[in-house]
């Protein structure tokens, strides 16, 4: 596969190359940043998309302004424009600040590393969630996902992807349920191509239909990323999330969240501070362009929804698992080993 | 409106005339069916929908069969076809018995006479399920609503959206939530489509956005169809009503199930033995014809889900409120007058 994303130091100048994904499944087509305002649009318009990439997204956008000259303000404006892309995942601005920081301290050449550096920590920590999540899933374990969590979303394996893909490679896996979800359909487009790829059994539904394979107690395990974790465990995922909990919870099967620990946003105490992302009504009343509903009819289209750590049975990070999810938990997975200094 | 089903008595032979739902809300196109099979088609593709509607059809379609001429045996055929052209909504293979009994009793005139009065029967109960309903509105409640309802599936105002139009006429409705039901957007479509042309205040989500709504406290009220009601008040109905009937469950939100009392079948003692229609993968698979996943992606498609009892506060018909739900409260709807006499 086309990596999600590269650096590129062509002749003609620096570029983050991206795997545009909002022409998969059926094209696979490069898309070449050779600016921050061009990356930044594919921010937008989720050509690059999921938390952990869009860290490294920030991070590299950062070195692309450093490597075309300019004065540090313009790197500082650039990097503005990079953190305030997308409002809801922390990685993005956390990304980004991280390589300006370098930046600051060693120019250009220390922004590239740090951002080189990001890249290499996501795909370790994908592994690491990878190998503490399998512990999670019994054998035969028939899974519900929704969105997407994989090589697409992050710089390794994926979050809950990689669990899923891990599982499979261990003989553990039944199937695999994958969601739609809409209204951007990357369940449909993104999952199901990576599970295709993977030779992963899945089935693909319409969101409406996760209730009734509950109800025939289809679900053994639910396994979803995050784009935000609060301090108390509350997560924003990719809306349609929150309704999967609230099922999980009613039939008693576990539900668990898979992110690195750069998710977790100490800084927000509780997951109802989380600020959503609405979208245009667009996404919701059109599809491939085509409307789906008489013209001007409004639409209620929140990019995520935020799930209450009462009905998150774990939370798996590259650190290790928080079970129960609570603060005290969260603030271990959030620590760094460097936090220990004085 | 063009009516969602008429009988023509032609020059050049009778037909049944249905507003082609499959063209809606962009385009009004009349279907004209002029037999049986096509009569039959035009129920499997959806063309005409909605268990009151369904049962309208099937009398029709016998109606037409006689019409046309042919022997008993022909009729009996066509009657057969029809009645199982689709298997979930009770209504339809009833609408057929009734029209058949009447054509053995009379012949063809009978069958007509017959098919008239149940759609005439199905208008009044319509009026009769929103004023019923209308009691059960809060003073600005906000109203979600999954799937379509109103006079595209009904001779009359319609059952879940009747009480809604009810409520907006009263004054009492704040908002309407429209889902726009996956796979084949019949809220998008086609009750967004019956809001505007009423001017109720409404707008469209995805599915997945309906738990946001609930954990945010948007939602007052539930009100849906019902495709089959089960002896014990389990009730069929489009796939992803089950789950919002967790959704209120969970947020002690009202859920309510409108329909006319020919939809309760004593006959199946439970919902868990309801039969659920699978239909293909492409309606997942695709979006107006383009493909959302890959080629060859498995789906799950079931076309309705089954909700408990247990989760539906009230259920209204043209004979009165079932509340709380349970087999004699069922029983008691589902009483012909003429079942009193000995």
């Amino acid at each position: 596969m086309v990596p999600a994303l590269r650096w590129a130091d062509a002749p003609e100048g620096p570029a983050v190359v991206l795997l545009d994904q909002t022409a998969l499944p059926h094209v696979e087509r490069e898309l070449v940043c050779r600016d921050v305002p061009a990356l930044v649009d594919a921010i937008r318009r989720l050509a690059v998309r999921g938390a952990p990439l869009l860290g490294v997204s920030g991070a590299y956008g950062v070195a692309l302004a450093a490597a075309r000259g300019g004065t540090a303000g313009d790197v500082e404006k650039a990097a503005d424009a990079l953190a305030h892309a997308r409002p809801t995942a922390v990685n993005l601005a956390r990304g980004v600040a991280l390589a300006l920081d370098a930046y600051h301290q060693g120019g250009a050449g220390a922004a590239l590393d740090a951002a080189h550096a990001l890249a290499a920590e996501d795909a370790a920590a994908c592994d690491a969630i990878a190998a503490y999540g399998l512990s999670l899933v019994p054998a035969g374990a028939r899974v519900l996902t929704h969105c997407n969590t994989g090589e697409l979303v992050t710089m390794g394996v994926g979050t809950a992807f990689g669990i899923i893909l891990a599982a499979h490679r261990a003989g553990r896996l039944g199937r695999l349920w994958v969601d739609e979800t809409r209204p951007l359909l990357q369940g449909a487009r993104l999952t199901t191509y990576e599970a295709g790829r993977n030779g992963i059994p899945h089935a693909l539904l319409a969101d409406g239909a996760a209730a009734s394979l509950f109800a025939a107690g289809e679900v053994d395990l639910v396994i979803v990323g995050a784009d935000r974790i609060a301090a108390d465990g509350g997560t924003a995922n990719k809306v349609g999330t929150y309704g999967l909990a609230v099922l999980a919870h009613h039939h008693g099967v576990p539900f668990v969240v898979a992110a690195p620990s750069t998710t977790i946003d100490l800084d927000t105490h509780s997951g109802s501070r989380i600020i959503v992302e609405q979208r245009e009504a667009a996404e919701v009343t059109t599809v491939h362009g085509t409307p789906t509903a008489p013209e001007g009819t409004a639409a209620y289209n929140p990019a995520f929804d935020v799930t209450p750590p009462q009905l998150i049975s774990a939370l798996v990070s590259e650190r290790g698992i928080a079970q129960p999810v609570n603060s005290e938990q969260v603030a271990r997975l959030a620590r760094r080993d460097d936090d220990e200094a004085p």
